[in-house]
């Protein structure tokens, strides 16, 4: 196997399977969001999976390593994190399992069959507008601020392209819960699951993972509390054992 | 002062400015959820305030305990408890503060004025529908399961009750979270601070606190968890704190 380190890359291990993934600090690197959302998200065997905009491929190779999915694919927009992601791919030997595609979420229902996942996930951007972004093309910026796509269109895409009673899995800000809820109602994917990611104990919490099925009844269950931190530098159990450690 | 206490009703102690409640515990006895909504709601001076199924009075009564609000109206369609909380008021001298009136949170609009309030409250029934129910007109019965009235009759007279950029506080259950922001936002009640209660740090929440605001812009803050029990039978201090001991 000969794959291509780009300058400035480096290769990190995923305590998964052996698993590996290739990094750029410039560029992305994941966070503990999408390992929190690959442990959130449960894909059964045979799923077909979309990971919309998945950076360098982290959610399709972590989601790989704990399910018996028959199939994931990745869409990501930036064609250096998606060819980051392809390389991530064969570095792991995961070409038979996991498919990463270049292209725009906005216009996902016309690169993947409408109603063909059973599990669709999503990392999106969590920032609205570039407002003070001193460079709104660069790579980390387009990652974190709805440059190039907004709730709105991950929500809208997915719930066309997700089938009837098939899972669509979020991590996003809880700042913005309000419009994430009501734009998953209003789209017919309905919040089953909730759980709120706080770092400390008594601290806000700065994540949110939501699990909505399409055309799912109104009734959900908030999970107990996710905390990260059980003193400074010091993990909780939950995170090692999410992290797999 | 000569105020009568009927048969089966005792007279608790509020630990707050001297104040004391009346209960029976047949008919209604108030829960943390009152207690914790009352600590939850931030009532300015001179404002006027409405309390939608104010049951025994608790919420107007801690309220008035901890605030300089104008006037503290309590609406109760139940005539026993409307009564019993019209006696605590007396029992406590607020009947300059506090004015309870018997009616029904449907009719809401025609009995205050529309536009009129800075504060709206409601520890509203959780439960959907009397299925199961042995009796279903038992006091205790309206008080929990939507029988007389629905989340979405609260929220629809609240909305028009309410003055722009006044406050609505809510005290649910978080199984129904996605309902209710759904119903707040469409009716204009911008969900902008929420709380879960967590009987342990390791368990799901069992309540929710929210605060919408009319007229707010979308954007929400997520507040610590409230962690109720230290461990069995052991209240953590924020409870002690809310509890006012």
């Amino acid at each position: 196997m000969d794959i291509e380190i780009k300058t400035g890359e480096r290769i990190d291990e995923l305590q998964r399977n052996g698993y590996r993934i290739i990094q750029d600090p410039d560029r992305f690197c994941f966070g503990m969001d999408a390992v929190l959302l690959s442990g959130f998200a449960s894909v059964g065997e045979g799923a077909r999976v979309l990971d919309l905009g998945c950076g360098n491929g982290i959610i399709p190779i972590l989601l790989e390593a704990k399910s018996a999915a028959e199939r994931i694919y990745g869409l990501e927009i930036q064609v250096e994190s998606a060819d980051m992601a392809r390389r991530s791919v064969a570095l792991n030997g995961l070409e038979d399992k996991i498919e990463i595609i270049t292209g725009d979420i906005k216009e996902a229902t016309q690169l993947f069959p409408l109603s063909g996942f059973d599990v669709i996930t999503s990392n999106p951007p969590y920032m609205i507008g570039s407002h003070g972004l001193v460079n709104p093309e660069s790579g980390k910026a387009i990652a974190r601020h709805e440059i190039l796509c907004t709730l709105e269109d991950v929500v809208t895409q997915t719930a066309r392209l997700l089938k009837p009673g098939g899972s669509f899995y979020l991590v996003h800000r809880p700042f913005r819960l309000a419009e994430i809820i009501t734009r998953l109602t209003a789209a017919g994917l309905e919040p089953k699951r909730m759980q709120l990611v706080y770092p400390f104990v008594d601290k806000q919490p700065n994540m949110v993972l939501i699990q909505a099925v399409r055309g799912g009844n109104s009734r959900m269950t908030v999970e107990k509390p996710l905390i990260v931190y059980e003193k400074p530098g010091v993990y909780t159990k939950e995170i090692y054992e999410i992290y797999g450690y």
